[in-house]
């Protein structure tokens, strides 16, 4: 939720001119993007969004991002498509960082999704997961299981700060995780952020993706239970099975999951409790006292976790195939 | 620079459908504004602006910011023209907030202005207090002469931690502009916080007027040389008088000063600079330490003042008409 750079009006205007998108006509700074600073650019030629890249992310992923978005929105997935420069290149630098323009999406994202809203995800994450097949590029999950080790390394000594019992519950958790990850099921590209924030619907049209930014290469059906874990609580944390059945019934229809994915799908989705419990506890633990910006609590994915350890089959989630 | 508000999509659809301007498709919360949080709607009708007025600004004075917005642009100027919904009305309620939207306006405030900039605002400025003549509405001046008195209250204790002398130097100063303030120079509806950053610049176009949120009635010539302070000098603190002498024959050229408007300059321009000088004495002096928005330093106007101080004519603002 912040613009972090300012960019003086010359070197935008130099860099727009490297674009064939018209003349610049406004640019305003967009409170959206926790890592990245975001601007709607308006041109003679049509609005987009202009993208400064800060620190936190890494510049060797950037042509891996832009790359995924530029396949997927040329098979059919609602999403930006990175515009070129002059140079044929889609990434730049402005202001000492590395930018791109990318093509602005219309579209609401909806903070209390309905039990409607939630199949159109399921049906556009398997159709994002049929359409990434064929992409190339592949990017290791940095928050994957060694991952969460290491956050956990940085987190435990002082998480029971959050929550009594919390450190040592972790490490169990971590433990099984460990001992029963699935090895063989289908892996290929995921989103792996894909928040009701990220989801742009529009009447008529298939929901737009948005923030590629966490994409990488791990199992598919592991980005399906992130979906789960957040879409289908309500804010009371109550698990909302009509919502699971739309959007686990959503998904198979596009992208049938196998016998051993859908085996796999409660371990799964405390796999993807954890990453969310680990980021959150850092984030939470590393705010200084008074800040003006409160992270996001970690108890909730916490208290999803503790759900899904309860799960004995997918039935239990609502849906039977 | 901060979005306030959330606003729940049904709340927003609610509001805009109560509007003639098409179906709602994006709406993004921007970077700007400091006093109220604003949003960029698209519709299937256009581009618009959404505020919603935080507790700072006086609920009671939103009908005449509105108002000369729509007089103005009603009359030539180029700048938001407020939409009026289904009922007719320009403010509405949304959050539990009084609300508007306005018009769209394209074009690129420079942080960094040219000669050329200073005379096209010049120009426009003399057009926008021709323009608003008529207008019929008055608003007090909070920050006029009593205003900066109170100012001084609240912060004269603390001034010399901002810099040794300064609350002597400032009570001085208020005491010479009591005594010597002009009582009988045209008056009418200025601006009052042309800076910079409320000028939008667009090749072909006349440079659009935004953040109404401080105009009142007072002394025209006395928003002339707020924007001389806030165009004229350079990072460095040096006066330009090129810039000057553009800023003040652009606007003679379009409104002509009268002799007692133009002997008056330098007194006005003090004032001017005492007005800015006090505001962010007391933002400087009540923000904690340690916060994360560092508010503008009040020394950068003790400057303009101390320069002022010295002209004797206008001669020595570069410009003779």
């Amino acid at each position: 939720m912040a613009v972090y750079t300012e960019v003086p009006e010359d070197d935008l205007e130099r860099f727009v001119s490297g674009y064939d998108i018209g003349r610049h006509l406004s640019c305003k700074g967009i409170a959206e993007g926790v890592e990245n600073s975001n601007f709607l650019l308006r041109t003679t030629g049509g609005q987009f969004i202009l993208t400064l890249y800060e620190k936190r992310v890494r510049r060797e992923s950037l042509p891996y991002f832009l790359g995924l978005m530029e396949h997927c929105a040329e098979h059919g997935i609602v999403c930006p498509l990175p515009v070129k420069n002059r140079d044929g290149q889609m990434l730049g630098e402005l202001c000492g960082r590395p930018a791109a323009i990318v093509t602005f999406l219309d579209g609401i994202s909806r903070s209390r999704p309905t039990v409607e809203h939630t199949a159109q995800v399921g049906d556009a994450l398997a159709k994002f997961h049929n359409a990434s097949w064929e992409f190339q590029l592949c990017r290791d999950n940095d928050l994957g299981l060694d991952g969460w080790k290491r956050l956990a390394d940085t987190a435990l000594d002082r998480a029971n700060e959050v929550r009594a019992g919390l450190a040592g519950a972790i490490a169990e958790e971590l433990n099984f995780l460990d001992r029963n990850w699935p090895k063989n099921l289908p892996t290929g590209t995921i989103h792996a952020d894909l928040f009701p924030d990220n989801v742009l619907f529009l009447e008529g049209r298939a929901p737009g993706l948005i923030d590629f930014y966490f994409a990488c290469t791990d199992i598919l059906a592991y980005d399906l239970m992130i979906c789960l874990n957040a879409w289908c609580f309500e804010p009371d944390h109550a698990y909302n099975a009509t919502k699971g059945r739309a959007l686990l019934a959503a998904y198979h229809a596009a992208r049938p999951l196998r016998d051993d994915e859908m085996a796999a799908l409660p371990i799964l989705a405390r796999g993807a409790a954890m990453r969310f419990l680990l980021t959150r506890l850092v984030d939470w633990l590393s705010v200084p006292t008074g800040a003006m910006v409160q992270p996001k609590h970690p108890l909730e994915y916490w208290r999803k976790l503790r759900f899904h350890q309860a799960v004995g089959s997918v039935a239990e989630y609502g849906w039977r195939p």
